[in-house]
């Protein structure tokens, strides 16, 4: 019904007002929203939640510009740069909007010779995609990337990334979640002993990577008809594909007579090895699966990869728990600042991003359908009067108010009747009402009455 | 120097790097910077300050899209409209960046349907004008606006705007500051007495507009020369506009045989006597100057208007107090949500806009002198060890630290020095080390050490 109603307004908005004297369409562009004071209210204490967390970790925090040089955006994100949002040339610079914050991220390390930072950053960035915003993907959105730069010993700041999804996923209480590792270098070995010309790598990668939206066998048939791979190096990975597990299936792997004659997957092997070590100490390895199946998009991620996901347990008769989407996701990216310096000196990166438009779709349903009331303001105490004429006195015992830093409102009349005061406090959940009246003012006092409970002092 | 520097800095990125491999230009686009951590650090100082006083006056909050379509921005800005970046045409909507948040906020206002609310909104907006970075003019920079919608008894939201940039100008500390008040139906008016053409009025208030910058004599020449004002009207117009003061010159001009004659100037001058009335129970008269030379480009107002500045007073031989430049502007807009409603319904609205990117650059300077440290984190506590192989208890305890809400790093070390972890304490000013060690881990105890005291527990 919302869809059909979202259409109808938009078809009504094309069409024009009642007059046709405005013809210009009232609508925000494509794939984007406002924000009513509701939902700032919950986006804010999503964003409290996961700030929070990124400053328990010590994370600095920076900004850059919503858009950068269009050559700074270019030949980092594969196929998907054909979403890139490009500026009109009005003279000067060719500008393009940021598509995520881990490329401006990689440019401002590289800019300013930073090697070594724990930054987080909060911002919106813009992809041409085909909206789909009840599930909460538009074409702006906001990202929040937190991310480790710097040459450390191994897997330290990669077990610390996957404890914060953690942390930031149970804090939100969203249900249950899973989080899903795998590191693109065991990909990569696994994909040479199973025969798959080094040529290919990328797009048998992009394959696997959609094994999380469709079946195997549209993913095998995708692999041998489109791009072209043989029918036994296919199934040779769709062995390997289906694996998922724990520590136990990285020890197997390491005994796997083909996967361990590898150099690149036996070193993603041992680092997925003291990754699992860590994460034990951390007591979180019951949320995280280390799962061949995952390979995630981006081209730029050199090792550890992950991607948190909610599970759905609504229906107690579904065996397993059915994945319902993707809410956090990163990885290791060692190659990409070396692209901005002009030296190509490297500096390690690894990072996590939080996809917020999920989870406050998620939130955002569950508020609607609890019924609860949210407050949009903060006002402790709304001053008001009894009696007419009393606007002056009004006036001087709210700036007195505000001057000792409470927060209070008064309404703008004149001579408001009581009723409709009390009524106001009623509507937007103000607490308290501070009265003024000609016998208060001879007592040189102030009445001060609890909404709730009518009680009064 | 700091100029100097830069533009080397910007020649040099432009002649690209030492090995001339990567071409591209290394820098943000042209009028945008990046925020460093200790940057962040001030800005998020002063949004607080913004935001609990927005917060204390009970205002909601809302965002919308960083781009609208271009129609929406049209035939607001009269001859501004140069400055909007717009989008390129991708296929799709034809999009522009916002210029302002005035603007979307009458389109969200109209589009929702909202004909009472008061709502702050922060965010950057993005107009193609010549940045002068070094004095906080940028290509990409934030306002801060808070505005109250609705229909309500005269000059109290007006006067709540104003209470509300005294209280921030206030609380930020940055010295002396006026605001100049004036009203547009009192300029048209004098216009009108002074025999200004209708079809004049604009133009001519866009000259008024420059008296801050300069002096009375080139205005008047470009009035008679450029728009073909005649000198009467010219000189009439210099009288007026050198007048500045308070309640006593607006009962002088409520006495003006001319003035008083003109509709529109009653009006506005009777607004403004209320005006003063409400600010004197505030008690921030002090401050407030009502002065006929406040003109306010843009074209949507359409009553009160009003303008705050800092004052220098650094050097005391100076007799008057120099302005250094507008902090603060704002003024009532009565016709801008009718011009988006398709029936035309007009909700008036009056609202205030703290410019944030001038008050950054004065803290920022004012730091930077100082040499104040600022802190980038709030680590509470850093996890060390005096002896090797302990990287495993340094992640148990800082794992346990973690789950206990309290802000907590490590180094990502095997085995870092004790006195490496003690200096990184120092530099980043985390003000406690719990240290685990042999003898600690045997006494089942951790050493709590203050990095200031050098005291240990």
């Amino acid at each position: 019904i919302a869809k059909e109603v979202a259409k109808l307004l938009e078809m009504k908005a094309q069409l024009g007002g009642d007059e046709g004297k405005h013809k210009f369409v009232l609508k925000t562009p494509k794939g984007t929203r406002d924000y009513s004071p509701k939902q700032m209210a919950i986006r804010e204490r999503v964003f409290n939640a996961i700030i929070t967390c990124f400053k328990r970790h010590g994370a600095e925090v920076i900004d850059t510009p919503v858009f950068e040089l269009k050559e700074t955006l270019t030949g980092k994100y594969g196929e998907d740069s054909k979403l890139i949002y490009d500026l009109k040339d009005q003279g000067g610079e060719l500008l393009s909007l940021r598509y995520d914050l881990t490329v401006p991220f990689a440019r401002y390390l590289a800019m300013n010779k930073i090697t070594n930072i724990k930054r987080y950053h909060i911002a919106k960035v813009y992809r041409r995609d085909n909206p789909a915003m009840t599930r909460g993907r538009y074409r702006e959105f906001y990202q929040c990337d937190f991310d480790i730069a710097g040459q450390f010993d191994p897997m330290i700041p990669d077990a610390e990334c996957l404890k914060i999804v953690h942390e930031i996923l149970s804090d939100l209480q969203l249900g249950d979640f899973l989080i899903k590792v795998n590191d693109r270098r065991i990909l990569d070995g696994m994909f040479a002993v199973c025969g798959v010309p080094d040529s290919k790598f990328r797009t048998i990668c992009s394959s696997v990577d959609k094994l999380d939206k469709m079946p195997w066998e549209e993913v095998r048939s995708e692999m041998v008809g489109e791009k072209g791979l043989s029918p036994e190096a296919a199934d040779h990975i769709g062995e390997y594909v289906q694996l998922h597990g724990g520590l136990d299936l990285i020890e197997r792997l390491l005994q796997d007579p083909k996967l361990s004659q590898n150099k690149l997957a036996k070193e993603g092997l041992g680092d997925m090895k003291l990754l699992f070590e860590y994460l034990t100490l951390f007591g979180i390895t019951g949320k995280i699966s280390f799962d061949l199946s995952l390979a995630r998009g981006l081209d730029y991620y050199t090792g550890v990869i992950f991607e948190a996901v909610l599970l759905q347990q609504e229906n107690d008769h579904v065996e397993e728990p059915v994945s319902v989407g993707s809410v956090a996701g990163g990885g290791r990216y060692d190659g990409l600042v070396g692209m901005f310096d002009p030296k190509g000196r490297k500096v390690p990166c690894v990072g996590v991003s939080i996809g917020i438009e999920r989870i406050f779709s998620i939130l955002e349903q569950r508020v609607e359908a609890s019924e609860e009331k949210i407050r949009t303001t903060e006002t402790q105490v709304l001053v008001a009067s009894a009696q007419k004429k009393l606007l002056e006195e009004r006036l001087k015992l709210i700036s007195e108010l505000w001057d000792a830093g409470i927060k209070a409102e008064v309404l703008y009349k004149k001579n408001p009747k009581l009723l409709n005061q009390l009524q106001y406090c009623e509507d937007t959940g103000i607490p308290l009402v501070a009265i003024v009246g000609e016998q208060e003012l001879k007592d040189g006092v102030v009445k001060l009455r609890v909404v709730a409970t009518r009680e009064e002092v």
